[in-house]
């Protein structure tokens, strides 16, 4: 594939000109394609092959070349291409890919799939991604890889640069900026910089030049941990040791800054009401249905019920229908200023400067900026609403039911992500409609309310 | 600063010895404080210091040490702190930072207190930042860092080693898992991997094992580029080049990771309504108040602007006010069904699955779930309609609204961000208000215009 910035070709051209290459079988139209195309052009024209064109496309390319496209691919088609394989064609892809990468990948497929891929593999292959999968999402040992290099401490300089040559092509793709000392036992006792072994004396042993006891973290570590450590130290790699200190893998600053945008990525997304992992328009129109009713059909059944305030105060509002003009006003705009809440605490929380136990010091800011705003937006709506109707005290009604609703909104959102991650719940994904449910009822109630208490000015 | 399993200490009294630390002005307090806590603490500490403590503390730290705080927190403090900063002291504290984070922080200054601090740097360092300051925010220079090892063609292996032997300290940081290769007129000629100089003899010229003819960069391509280049190689590194070829950088895989956790945060950050950068609950009341009120503003004026569609159609809503309470329930569920929508472009948008030329795929795909999920959630609200008020009509009109709004919710916050990007506006930020507004205004139309027409069997 060529740099991005090659001439342009005309897209749709090409992805027809691969399809054709698929059907007709010809592997070498098909390489020929992938390496005349851009990455960029690769990666649309791929994702938007059909299921069936994605799968025969990967057996006929040579595994390597195979696992480099699959590597282009979104995480979810990988997996259904890698699902409609025959499993000894699949096994000789996933055979090519980086460990991490492919305990992920695996870690997604169907249970059975997975087996009958496993079967194919050669056994240390297979314990390692036994070793990998048995790690949850949140674990230091889920973003390791076991592409390394580690030497025994008695191991001679000279001996380790025979066997950097020796096994040149092994490790082409290794990072060996590091390699890693351990004792018979395999337990971590050193790192060594390959600048060390370059300035070092031949004969020298590597337990001469290493960094003795380095910095290391466990594989059950916590991804914040993980984070904190590659924060505090300028490294590029981290060895990963179980609890017997035995070195198992190493996290690279790169795999950690992957995860922080795949959380991002979800924090996003979950808060748009998209749920059960990514949706892309090439999934089954049934899948991408029932995840969204899935959301959508708990969002209505709150929204219903914030509404049933309003047909309780019926009688109010038949009395003044214009009301009937600001309650979804009120209801948007207290939404709106819940969630700007929501997002700084959201980013306060994934950057450590807030903690759950700050939850006071979260409401005094809140209350003090809610009672500013709630008062600037409440005098907006009832200008609009005196100057629409001119009747003061409609203008003072919806004005104050904004106002004070908005201050409510502030500092329920505020809260609330703190409140869910005391919890251990997911703050991204429940925070939304707990909010909106929540202002939406309060707002109904306090307008009206308020316009029943006041009901013989308005009418 | 101890590895994040230290035995967690109380935090409070941690930042009051902190501060209590600052106030004597001990230097040798300080920076035995930030010794002993962990970095997660340190960034909750320190972030929740007043502005006048953070500077105080920086200004009694050593220059190495203040930098490291200065990384541990968060952007927008970090800039206030150097802005406190009396300029000479700053310039020391800048000094010790890398490249590319010490010109991101310049950037961000206020240009009086920028130049205030460049005054008191050397010709070399003030060059370099302003280089690196000269590029936009998308272009592959703003990524760059300008920390690396360059060698003339004709240095020989012995020679390379010698020096890097003499600079250990000065590269203790630098990634030197490749070094670079330049001819006289520094035009980059070839890459050399550290793995090569290992095992090359020691008479050999950098130009007979360097790997000729490498992958690099323009500092002018765009991000998009970059990114497709990481994608496609497997490189820790790419040598950035101006357009006559000159070495002038290096990005590395991870500065890419993070510009895309800082693209993922905003895209988040922006569809929640928090716009002019990150906010965070210590910056001033005011500043906060303004920036969300902008946002806010904004919205109440297009809120407005779809209510007034109630207002127009409300002889039909005072005949029938039951209708009142399935108005706000319409104007948010069609905006969730919408934000998914939203949600689900722009992420096919930053994998590059789609490209706004793709939206005739996307009406498709949206307009097919738009069906489906318009019946399953009209059928539902219909239903309750129905069971409340015992009117078939009334299920009927409701149901079939917020259906035919549910499809339209859909095709259009699918094609929204389309749409802006080919207009080359920010889809993250304006998606949302462009969408509610026009579902809000369709749903309030709708229902009410179906009621109008059938209004005899709803009353």
């Amino acid at each position: 594939m060529s740099p991005p910035d090659a001439p342009p070709t005309e897209p749709v051209a090409d992805r027809a000109s691969l399809i054709e290459a698929i059907e007709a079988g010809s592997a070498a139209d098909c390489q020929a394609w992938l390496e005349q195309a851009s990455s960029d052009d690769a990666i649309h024209a791929l994702a938007q092959l059909g299921d069936a064109e994605r799968s025969a496309l990967l057996s006929l390319l040579s595994p390597e070349l195979a696992a480099e496209v699959l590597d282009l691919l979104p995480r979810s088609q990988a997996v259904d291409a890698l699902e409609e394989l025959d499993a000894p064609i699949a096994a000789n892809i996933v055979e090519e890919l980086w460990s991490d990468e492919r305990a992920d990948l695996i870690r997604e497929l169907d249970a059975e799939d997975a087996e009958a891929i496993l079967t194919e593999l050669d056994e240390a292959t297979v314990a390692d991604i036994r070793k990998l999968t048995s790690y949850d999402d949140d674990e230091a040992g889920s973003l390791m890889h076991t592409e390394y290099l580690a030497f025994a401490d008695h191991t001679s300089i000279r001996e380790l640069l025979s066997e950097l040559e020796r096994g040149a092509e092994e490790y082409a793709g290794y990072n060996i900026q590091y390699t890693y000392v351990v004792d018979a036992a395999n337990r971590l006792v050193g790192v060594l910089p390959l600048r060390n072994v370059v300035l070092a004396r031949r004969t020298a042993s590597v337990r001469d030049v290493m960094i003795a006891d380095p910095i290391d973290v466990t594989d059950r570590a916590s991804l914040d941990d993980v984070r904190a450590l590659f924060k505090e130290h300028p490294f590029l790699g981290l060895p990963v040791v179980d609890t017997d200190r035995r070195l198992v893998g190493v996290i690279e600053a790169g795999d950690v800054a992957r995860a922080e945008v795949e959380q991002a990525d979800a924090r996003y997304r979950q808060a748009q009401g998209i749920i059960g992992g990514e949706e892309l328009r090439s999934m089954p129109l049934a899948v991408r249905c029932r995840r969204r009713l899935a959301w959508l059909s708990m969002n209505i059944g709150l929204n219903i019920l914030a509404a049933s305030a309003i047909a309780i105060h019926q009688d109010t509002l038949e009395a003044v229908i214009a009301l009937a003009v600001f309650l979804p006003i009120i209801s948007d705009m207290s939404g709106c200023s819940g969630n700007q809440a929501v997002a700084v605490t959201m980013r306060e929380l994934t950057i450590g400067v807030t903690r759950p136990r700050d939850a006071l010091r979260v409401l005094v800011k809140e209350g003090s900026l809610g009672v500013i705003n709630g008062v600037a937006l409440g005098f907006l709506i009832g200008l609009v609403a005196y100057l629409w109707k001119g009747n003061l005290v409609l203008g003072a009604v919806v004005g104050s039911a904004l106002a004070l609703n908005t201050l409510i909104a502030v500092c329920v959102g505020g809260l609330i992500p703190l409140l869910l991650k005391r919890f251990k719940a997911d703050p991204a994904l429940a925070s939304g409609p707990i909010l909106t449910t929540l202002t939406d009822l309060c707002g109904f109630v306090i307008v009206l309310s308020l316009a029943s208490m006041v009901l013989q000015h308005l009418t």
